[in-house]
């Protein structure tokens, strides 16, 4: 492969004009996950204060994605609504205020953005004032909190993700929208539709006419699923004569057992998820499938690591006509392996091998699929337990309900 | 469960105070894989010119280990001897020197080891030379070189690691021994003993007598696989009458397909291990095993991150009366589920859910095992190979020691 | 369990007596599969003229089927079609006359039914003609041909079955029906419907309207699969407020990975099927959800063996008030373990254990799904195709045409 | 491939003379199985009564597998010892005396061995009366009456198999050689040896020290693993310098993860094996390999049906210079599939297709390995299971110990 190696200055423009130009731009991994795993983040509450209790931690993460190739370095604001953090108490010794935590998640991917010309994007995600009581008035004023500092801050464009119901991404965009700047708004549902049943094609009509510049997914599905979701969100957009550009970001994570409400059903979820992480080859196919649909803001959510968006950067390398910096400590296809001493290890340098292998899980005791807990069952099952377990599920769903779930 | 954490000042005691004490010593995690997944390290080389590359990967990723639990940080100076650096050549544009790198890594260590008492040990493994030549002058000569920079930066104690023939593992401890300080040997072998046939009984008998005070092995085989081999490594010195700590530093991908050279020769190897790599819960069930069998210093290789060598220091916190800082960021057994808003996602915040989960792959086209490319092969198939593959395999062979592999 | 074993001589009734009185009708096995296991039927042409060559192979067949608990014997006529039959010139040595094959199956059958009182059913499946010509003279000659043999022989009912194209099924039930005989009609499809895309529901009324008194699925599928297709079809019935008795023969095989063509097009497809095949306890699964779906004619295909029939009568002993004469030699759920010398095998002597056992393969070399060959793949993988391999594809396609498949 | 049929008179001679001149004898499967799932043998005591219940049936399996190329017909008289067959008081309705099952075994074998010139072997397998007394005089005197009915019916050869215990099967060498007709010796053990520890080639020195002219494995364990035994065997028997020819006839099912005392303590005996099913090409492998390693005596035990054999018989008709009658309806490799009317399917028509072939279970919710129950666990579990569950195993012990199992 002979493409050019040339960090380039081109990132000065922002967001919608280099879509419009018709660029393809790499966002960032995710963060909840990663940082989990290096011992920064809780898993349960998943919330981000680590932006003000290790700094250093978060930037390096950052650092790592931009390497990687992301043009895109989200805020590390997820779940860092007011309402969503007064849970930590529980947890964090010392108080720490939504507004500092907001804050420093703007100025760390600020520094670290000026390190490589990339863009910052603020983010803002669902918030348990949705699931609790639907007030529209409540639920944009969160919003609008995390707005302000993203304004003060001067981010580069927002993003309004990791939304179950289409209604509520819809009020964020609303809000999102008064800042002038432009909106991106994913939604982390499958082929299935957000959870009142609105299918994909609507949800992303409705999206772009509350404002959005681009729609698509990120998180709770894998790649494969993911790709389907735009799809049908692309299919909707045509079918209303609308434009907009699309955007996946999905798990990292093989998930085609999931049900409607996706990865949280599954058996293994958050801590026994490990044989499910996909490749970097599989990686490199997502890629060039998204590439194919049409998809030009390509990323990912938990379970992307750095290596994973290196993939991205690295499978649509001839299209952009260079290679990330990272890949200075990477072989295309494994061709780094060519030096091996064992001949037989020397030949799985090549894209066919790594292509077509399928790789083992080492674990003979456990099954390849699951059957996912609660309602996260596929749709023949639902019926059935309908049928079937009325009485049971009955109860679980009053209970469900009393909960405000 | 209602340990106490007590971030301790009993690290003030050297490696052999602390283990004659009975106490429990946490080694750290595997640097090259993870800082290849992270973008600073290249597959295939192996090489650690990060430490003077981009130290602040490095320092952050030791700074994880610590916070996880580890009493001991390894210098990254893994394949840093002068032969093997050389070979770098090929794709780091300006050239460093062999003994920065290691001047590097000891400061790199030692700075992030006073942010929390934990003990700096200068590492060796087996070189090149030994493989192509076999002179014992010119090997030792190898290690003399890393050696000297160990001691200029007065590292707290040597580690020969990463030794497939015992033979060279006896050289470097001869070597490493000059220094006065304590050493530790670990071989990356399995139960069949190393590559000339030596069973792990007898290589360890070889070490202890040459010097080494910690015998155990590291990589290349899971932690079951691994503890039969230290399992064996123990009988053998209880024969012949000798005393020595032991530890264990495994890989933590599942490889129960491996044959005599572990996990390299698994067609998986280096780029498709994600659906072996272990999950928190295997590794709390290693520490206990390891524990039960004796084992004092236990740490992790290739594929341990952070929150594996703090499921270590979890499952054994009982014991050692306290937790490490990065629990503040994880429940005991998942307990931190118990807030989660879906009855059954609460319902996995319990010890039983996680210790007899068997999380599925999602990859319902790959197989559970894989057959070992080369020689790696079990012990029956290379029998029947024999019999019936003898040509091939011996071009195979011959083609092989041509290359003085 | 306290059911009564009464071998009864309520069968005097014919097969719409028999359904119209809500009665459960038990229905044979595959014949095909399992004589081609016994060494009488070649898989390929898959052709009866065993009923010539080795009448005590298929009269013992039966006689184990009537055992296990059928109501039904079909004569053993399945591709007995004369342009089908003149294919095994190839390797039969001496000629052997449709009629002569047809004429004897018609006898054994009758001589095995009358010592259990069970009911024979004479079979037309679907025809070489059809496919490559779609004269519907021509076509319907061929069924008029074997209909005059099964009025020759007075039997007591006729199936069509096995036919992929409802169009052919409906001038199969048309000429049947000339016969004054009941008619029941099932096709091998799965719930994407016939081979020109008509979907089951539309199947089913079409082939009621024909004049078939039961309608169905048969083959192709397995168990579940299969189940959803007739589910489908009752909903057709329905809407078109047209009443006919359901009736299921599935696989004993699983199949969740079939595309739309069923199992001939897994790669598994016909000597490596072994590893899918169904237990006694996945049967009773089966026989209990057609049930509770309304279906009261329950059988199998491919793949069932006399116990996968005897599992049906179990399951349905509580509803029928009475086991078959086979269950002398089964214990109900295993509780003949109950004597065995080693208490862990004792312990599997209960409904509980068999109901839930998830049956390991012995194969880690192997996967859990396949992906089908040629065109039956999956749609959203012929989706793909057709994006991604017109050329080759359509390369393939023509070929096909060319060959009148 | 031109190998003639010739379907042969070679069968005049006696067993010995087959296999003193070097020709390959091909045994028969397994009855119990066979028969269980036709509906004439119940699991759990597994006896033989149907020889005088259902002859019809027992004959005409005995017919398939003398058509599949069986040379050796064995009687039907597994279990069919005083002790075991008291047993059956429980559910046979009339009782049925000893001799009358074990005559009614003969004279069916006769009637088919004399439809195609194979030879009638009686056998003798393990006794209650061993495991709970174990007093020599008695367990002969059971031996003895089963001698008799073969005396008087003149069968042609002994075979003394299903042993667990070398002492009781020199015990039944001892009384068979009594009879002055050539005795052969299968002990349904592993590689590990005897229940009491004895290894394979021991057990095999003593077997032809006590008088069998051939020794081997029957049952208990998958073809792969029973090689390994006969291998050990037949090096035991060189080290002792002593002559025998080598036998074997092992499962039909995949048990790569049997612990000492076989598939019996697989999670899945007796009614949840189907995945483990062994294909037509795991025999022929099977086949090759058991020729490659010096046995002439090939056959099959518990899951072996025609077609198992058949394979057996087209694997070596190279060598035996013909195929077996039933190879009339099958096609050398799947060559039928040539003239199948999908190009997809006739791609299947090649040796090198089904050979290379992982056949998927369609069941990706089960495992590929399961976990042996009771003792038949591996060593290394067993010896953790000492360590570990002393307090639970050791009841467990206890109890299994009152029980003189």
């Amino acid at each position: 492969r002979t493409v050019i190696v040339k960090l380039s200055s081109c990132f000065l423009q922002g967001i919608l004009e280099r879509l419009d130009a018709g660029e393809i731009v790499i966002g960032d991994g995710g963060f909840v996950f990663a940082l989990e795993k290096r011992g920064y983040v809780k898993a349960g509450p998943w919330t981000p204060e680590a932006t003000v209790e290790h700094p250093e931690a978060v930037r390096q993460l950052h650092r790592e994605f931009i390497r990687a190739g992301s043009n895109v370095l989200q805020t590390f604001t997820f779940y860092a609504s007011e309402d969503k953090l007064e849970n930590r108490g529980n947890y964090v010794a010392e108080k720490i205020s939504c507004q500092k935590v907001n804050e420093a998640a703007c100025d760390i991917a600020r520094e670290v953005a000026n390190e490589g010309d990339a863009l910052v994007a603020g983010g803002v995600s669902q918030t348990p004032s949705y699931l609790s009581c639907k007030d529209e008035a409540e639920v944009k004023a969160a919003f609008r909190k995390q707005l302000e500092v993203f304004m003060k801050k001067n981010v580069d464009f927002l993003i309004a993700e990791y939304f179950e119901h289409v209604e509520e991404a819809v009020w964020a965009v609303e809000v999102l929208k008064e800042s002038g700047k432009p909106v991106a708004a994913t939604m982390c549902i499958g082929p299935e539709g957000d959870m009142h049943g609105v299918p994909p094609g609507q949800c992303a009509v409705q999206l772009v006419k509350a404002g959005a510049s681009i729609v698509g997914v990120n998180c709770h599905f894998d790649p494969d699923t993911s790709l389907e979701t735009v799809k049908l969100m692309k299919e909707g957009l045509q079918a209303a004569k609308l434009k907009a550009h699309l955007m996946s970001q999905p798990l990292a994570f093989h998930t085609p057992d999931c049900g409607k409400q996706g990865f949280i059903d599954l058996p293994e979820f958050p801590f026994g998820l490990e044989p499910r992480i996909v490749t970097r080859w599989d990686i490199q196919k997502y890629a060039r499938k998204a590439y194919d649909l049409g998809i030009r803001f390509i990323g990912g959510c938990c379970g992307f690591e750095p290596y994973h968006i290196r993939a991205i950067a690295e499978e649509l390398a001839p299209e952009r006509g260079f290679l990330p910096e990272a890949s200075d400590k990477h072989g295309s296809w494994g061709d780094n392996l060519s030096m091996h001493t064992k001949p037989w290890v020397r030949a799985r340098a090549r894209k066919e091998y790594w292509e077509n292998l399928k790789p083992a899980s080492g674990r003979p005791y456990c099954p390849s699929m699951s059957k996912p807990d609660g309602w996260g069952v596929t749709k023949g099952a639902r019926e059935l337990m309908q049928q079937k377990e009325a009485t049971t599920k009955q109860q679980l769903k009053e209970l469900f309900q009393k909960q405000k779930f």
